[in-house]
C-alpha cells in the first residue's frame, strides 16, 4: 500500500478571505491555472458543476421556446464596429487574430466578448417576414475580455457562459421577454443554488454597452460583497437599425425588429463558493451538485458492509440521486476531509452496528447534523435531506443578506455602512451623484430594485427630490 | 394573409454534387456564412443535429468512465512547440492572437488547434500517483485552422467537435482505451447515423501529428468519396516525455503513463448530407433528427382535424419520439416540400376522412412509401416506421459501398476504378509506393482495414511482397 493521501490545508476565511477563496478553487480540484494568465482550466469536479447548472438552464431556455445555435468565435473588426456604443464597451478589451497560418491578416479579428454583433449580421441575412419572427436563439460558448486583474471564475480573461439573443416584433413583447429571461436566472440561482436575489434595472451608467434597459440578479457573498450573477438587456431597435435587419410587418411595410440579450456565466460558480463555503472547503447546492452523497462504508472488511454500501449507492442512483460509493483503501479520516473540502452536501455511513439495526447514517455538510435512519427508508430518507440542505444553506444567505442591508440617509452613512454590507439609499436620478457615491462611499449602484422603499424624500447625495431607491455596494 | 411562402430549388445532385452539397446546406437551414470565410454559422436545425448527436456520444463517454473538462482558447506557441511533430503539423495553420487590448503580447498566442499540449501540461501539474490513473478526460468545443478552401461542415477555419485525451498506467491499458473509443464512433455512425463504416490504421504517413498509431473509421460518400469520420490515436509515451509527465508507480518509481486521443466533429454532418440526402433535400437518420416526426391535419378547417392532428403530436411525444406539428396557414404543398427539404424522417398526416376510419398516413422520407395505420397503434407503429427508415438508410449506404469498392492489382486499374469508389490493392509499406499511388492513381491511402483480405501477394505499386490490403480512394 502506498502511503496515505494528505488532507489539504486552506487558508481560514477570517484571516484572508481572498486566499480563502483561491484556497477552495484549487484544492476542491474546480480548477487549474493555466500558461496564459486569466485563462483557467475547468477540471472534471468544476466542469461537472457547471454542465448541472447548464442543464438545468438549458431544459429551462427550451421550455420557453428558445433554440441554441453556434457562432463564429471571430469577429472582424469592421462589424464590431458597427454599434457605436457596443464597440466603445468593448473594443478596449478584445483580444486580436492578426495572423492566420504565415500570413498577416487584411482585417483584423476580434475573439468575441459577446456575440451581439454576430447575431445582427446573420440576421440581417435571414429575418424576412414576420412570420419568422420571433427568433429566440442562446448559444453555448466561452469568450474573451482582456481584463487586467483575474481570478478564478470571477474575473477570467476566458470564461464560459451562456448568451441569448431574441428578436420580437414588437417592443412589448421584447421587453416581456427581457423580464421573462431574468427570472429564469433568479428561478436558478434561489432554487439550485441556493442564492437569494435582489431584482432590479441596472443605472444607465451601469447598463450594458448598446442596451436600452439592462435587468440584473444581485447577490451578497460571504464578505457582504455584491455579486452581478445574471444580467438580461433589451436593446429597442438600436442595433437592428445600425445592422439594417427589417422585417416585413403584417401590413406589407417594412419595420425594425425589437431585441434582446441576456447572459450567464461561470461566475456564479465562484458565486456559490463565496455564499456557502467554509473554513473547510465548498459546500456545494444539493440540486446542482456533481456528487450529492457520498457513500463511505466502515470497518470495509467487515463481513457484509462493502455489499450494503454498494446497495446504498445503487439503490440512490435508481432514485435519481447522484451518488458515489469510495471504496479506495485511503483512511476514513482522509475520506471525510477530502469529501469535505469537495463540499458534497451529504455524507451517508454504514458499519456492522448499523446493519445489524437495519439503519444508516447520514451527516450534513452544511451543518454537521448527523441522523441514524432506518434503511428501508433510504431514498425518501435522503430526497428530504438534500432538501433541508438547499433550505438550510439558502436560509443561512438570506439571512447574511439581510442582517448586512442597511438603510441609510446620508453619504458618510453610506460609506460607514458599506464596507460591512449593502447600503439602500435614495438618488435623484443624477450621474453626478452616482458618480460621487463611489468617490466618496467606495460604492457602485447595483441596482433600482423591483421592490422601492421609501428611505427619505430625498437624494443622498444632493438633496433634491429623490426618483428611487437604489441598492449600493462593493462588488465582484 | 401574406403572399405564400416559396418553395426553395435546390441543384440536381447529378448536375454538380458540390453545389447540390451547399444547396442542402442552406436551403436546409442549416448554416449561414459568417463575415470570415471559413467560420460558419450553425442555425437551430443544423446545431440541434450538432446537439443530439453530443447527446449520443457524451452518454457513452461517460458509460465508459470519462469526464468532461473545459482547457483554454489559447496555447502559447512555446508551449505548442514542445513536442517536435506535433508542432510541425499544426503551426502552419494556427490563427494566432497577437494584441490583447491595445497591448502588443510579449508572445503570441495560438487559438487551439487542437488540445493534446494544453492537457499534457495541465497533467504535469497535477498528475502524482498510480492511485491518480487513469485520466480519462473529454473537451466539447471549437477548434481554429486556418485552412486554404473551406466548405461548410467539411472543412472550416472554425469547426465544433469534441476531444478526448486520457492517461494511462501501461501501454496494454491505453491500446485498449484507443480502440474502445474507435468503436463508439463505429457505433454511433452506424447505429445512429446510418453511416457504414471501414474500421482500419492509418498509415505512418496519414497518422496525426505526434502520434505512434492512429486509427480511423471511413465512410464512403453518395458520390463515391471518402470521408474520414473519426479517429483515435495511441502516444505512446512521447508527449508525457516531452511534457515531464511522470507519475510514482507502484512500485514507488517514477513512470511516464500512456496517452491517446480521440475526436469527432461537425464534419460527420457533412457525412451525413451526403450520404442520404437526394433531390429533394437532406434526408435525416431518425435516431438524430431534431424533428423525426411531423405532423400535418389535412383540411385542417374541418371538424375535430385540428384536435386529432394535437392529440397525434402529444401522444407521440408521450411515447419520447421528437414530434412536431404545423398549424400554420402555409400551404400543404409547402410544407411537404419544407419538411422534405429539412430530411424529416416521417411525415404524419390526418384529414376528415383519417378520422372517420380512425387511421393515420405515414409517408417515409427516404423512399417516399405512404401507409394507412390504426390510430390506436400510432405509437408502436411511428417506433416501427422510424426503425425501418433507419435500416433502409443503412442499407442502401451499405449497397453504395459495396458496389463500389474494387479489389485491383496494378496503379492503372486503380486509377480507373477510383474515379468511381474506393479500390482496395496490396501495399508493401513503403511510403514511396503511397505517394505513387496519390501522384499517378490520384488516391490517398484510406486505411489498413482490420478485415485484410488477400488481393494478391505483391505490392500493387513496386510489386515486392505485400505487408497489407489497403483500402484507397478520393477523400474529402
Amino acid at each position: 500500500m502506498a502511503k496515505e493521501k494528505q488532507v489539504a490545508q486552506i487558508t481560514a476565511m477570517e484571516d484572508d478571505f481572498a486566499q480563502w477563496y483561491t484556497d477552495v478553487c484549487t484544492k476542491a480540484e474546480l480548477v487549474d491555472y493555466s500558461g496564459v494568465k486569466g485563462l483557467f482550466i475547468l477540471r472534471p469536479y468544476g466542469y461537472a458543476l457547471w454542465e448541472n447548472i447548464m442543464n438545468v438552464l438549458d431544459a429551462k431556455f427550451k421550455a420557453t421556446g428558445h433554440e441554441n445555435v453556434s457562432m463564429p468565435l471571430l469577429i472582424p473588426e469592421s462589424l464590431l464596429q458597427r454599434e457605436k456604443d457596443h464597440v466603445e464597451g468593448f473594443a478596449p478589451e478584445c483580444a486580436w487574430v492578426t495572423m492566420g497560418g504565415s500570413e498577416e491578416l487584411d482585417e483584423r479579428l476580434c475573439v468575441r466578448p459577446t456575440s451581439e454583433t454576430l447575431f445582427c449580421d446573420h440576421w440581417s441575412h435571414v429575418l424576412q417576414s414576420w412570420r419568422d419572427l420571433p427568433m429566440k436563439y442562446n448559444q453555448w460558448c466561452s469568450v474573451l475580455r482582456w481584463e487586467k486583474t483575474t481570478r478564478p471564475f470571477l474575473r477570467g480573461r476566458e470564461f464560459l457562459w451562456q448568451e441569448g439573443h431574441t428578436l420580437h416584433a414588437t417592443e412589448a413583447e421584447a421587453r416581456e421577454e427581457t423580464l421573462q429571461q431574468l427570472e429564469i436566472y433568479a428561478d436558478v440561482l434561489e432554487n439550485y443554488l441556493a442564492m437569494p436575489v435582489i431584482r432590479g434595472n441596472k443605472t444607465e451608467k451601469e447598463k450594458f454597452a448598446g442596451a436600452v434597459e439592462t435587468y440584473t440578479v444581485e447577490c451578497m457573498m460571504h464578505d457582504h460583497k455584491a455579486l452581478q450573477s445574471g444580467t438580461s438587456h433589451y436593446f429597442g431597435t438600436g442595433f437592428a437599425e445600425a445592422f439594417g435587419i427589417t422585417f416585413q410587418n403584417k401590413e406589407n411595410q417594412a419595420a425594425y425588429p425589437h431585441q434582446t440579450s441576456w447572459g450567464m456565466s461561470t461566475r456564479v460558480i465562484g458565486g456559490l463558493i463565496m455564499t456557502h463555503g467554509d473554513d473547510r472547503g465548498l459546500v456545494v447546492p444539493p440540486r446542482i451538485a456533481p456528487i450529492q452523497v457520498i457513500v463511505l462504508p466502515i470497518a470495509a472488511h467487515k463481513p457484509g458492509v462493502t455489499e450494503a454500501a454498494e446497495a446504498i449507492v445503487e439503490r440512490l442512483k435508481a432514485a435519481g440521486i447522484r451518488a458515489k460509493g469510495d471504496f479506495s483503501d485511503n483512511s476514513a479520516g482522509w475520506k471525510y476531509a477530502q469529501y469535505e473540502m469537495k463540499g458534497v452536501p451529504l455524507r451517508v455511513e454504514i458499519g456492522p452496528k448499523d446493519l445489524e439495526k437495519g439503519q444508516f447514517v447520514a451527516a450534513r455538510r452544511d451543518n454537521g447534523e448527523k441522523a441514524f435512519l432506518p434503511l428501508d427508508e433510504l431514498e425518501s430518507a435522503v430526497a428530504k435531506l438534500l432538501d433541508d440542505v438547499h433550505d438550510g444553506l439558502y436560509r443561512k444567505a438570506k439571512e447574511n443578506l439581510e442582517s448586512h442591508t442597511w438603510a441609510v440617509t446620508s453619504v458618510a452613512e453610506a460609506k460607514e455602512k458599506a464596507a460591512d454590507g449593502f447600503v439602500k439609499a435614495m438618488w435623484c436620478g443624477d450621474l453626478a451623484c452616482e458618480l460621487r457615491m463611489k468617490e466618496e462611499a467606495g460604492v457602485s449602484s447595483r441596482c433600482i430594485p423591483y421592490k422601492q422603499e421609501r428611505v427619505s424624500d430625498v437624494c443622498v447625495c444632493c438633496g433634491k427630490p429623490a426618483k428611487h431607491m437604489v441598492y449600493w455596494g462593493v462588488a465582484y
